[in-house]
């Protein structure tokens, strides 16, 4: 499919909210959010972005694909560190301006770029007042700088 | 806590992804993305958006406040419905600019305005090879027109 099939959202608050047209309402940067959860066990793994073409990708695909923000491009996550992700199922939510892709992570199982399994692993707490980060543990599966070259680079 | 208590976020990738210091990187709107899960089983209840103050007055309440962008307001989720969300663990991502709450819903157990439990009802496939949507089957768990008052005004 093209990135153009996607329809316009329809004015109608019960076609966008009970239809079946996916006619998903890109915010002003042309962008939907991304969740991503893990299928075995619904562990958060990360949040990220897709614009049209990126959305379309992933459906022809069935490997996700988002818009980097900060690159500018499209972006075939796990592209270089081999740890693509397969969609099992994609939902969408009641506005249609988030998608939830329930996905099998290939290589080493790990999401984020830090190496860990998921982006997620830093609790808030307060704590004498001021909301502090705590780790919860989750140590690298692979080297960033190995595979992504120099620090800060990636 | 203060919502300006939350300090500038590090130019250091290093403190940004490793630190301690809880720093969140809001967008142009002064938003950070926040995904919501149910502590019990994970399901995926929603997405939305906190500005500082959101934020703060959660981390200060327990209970889930959001920056509501339809209503340029804050948004006290389940002060109408009584659906509110008591938080038992915050999260952050590698960069900090996505939260995820982890929380019990009270009442209804219902977090979608639509009254289902989770905004994210309806799969995304492609039929035909167009992108189509299809029901879980979930049903609303509270009438929206009674909670809410007379359709498209929530």
């Amino acid at each position: 499919m093209s990135p153009t099939d996607f329809p316009a959202p329809s004015a109608s608050k019960d076609d966008l909210e009970e239809g079946a047209v996916f006619s998903p309402r890109f915010d002003a940067n042309g962008l939907v959010t991304a969740v991503v959860t893990d299928a075995a066990d619904s562990t958060l793994l990360m949040v990220a972005h897709m614009n049209a073409e990126a959305l379309a990708l992933t459906l022809e695909s069935g490997v996700a694909h988002y818009w980097s923000r900060s690159r500018g491009a499209i972006w075939k996550k796990g592209e270089t560190s081999g740890n693509l992700q397969h969609v099992v199922e994609m939902r969408t939510d009641c506005d249609q301006d988030a998608v939830w892709l329930s996905v099998n992570v290939a290589g080493r199982d790990a999401t984020c770029h830090t190496g860990r399994r998921s982006c997620f692993y830093r609790v808030v707490e307060m704590l004498d007042g001021v909301a502090s980060l705590t780790t919860d543990g989750s140590v690298p599966r692979f080297d960033p700088e190995t595979v992504y070259g120099p620090k800060n680079s990636a």
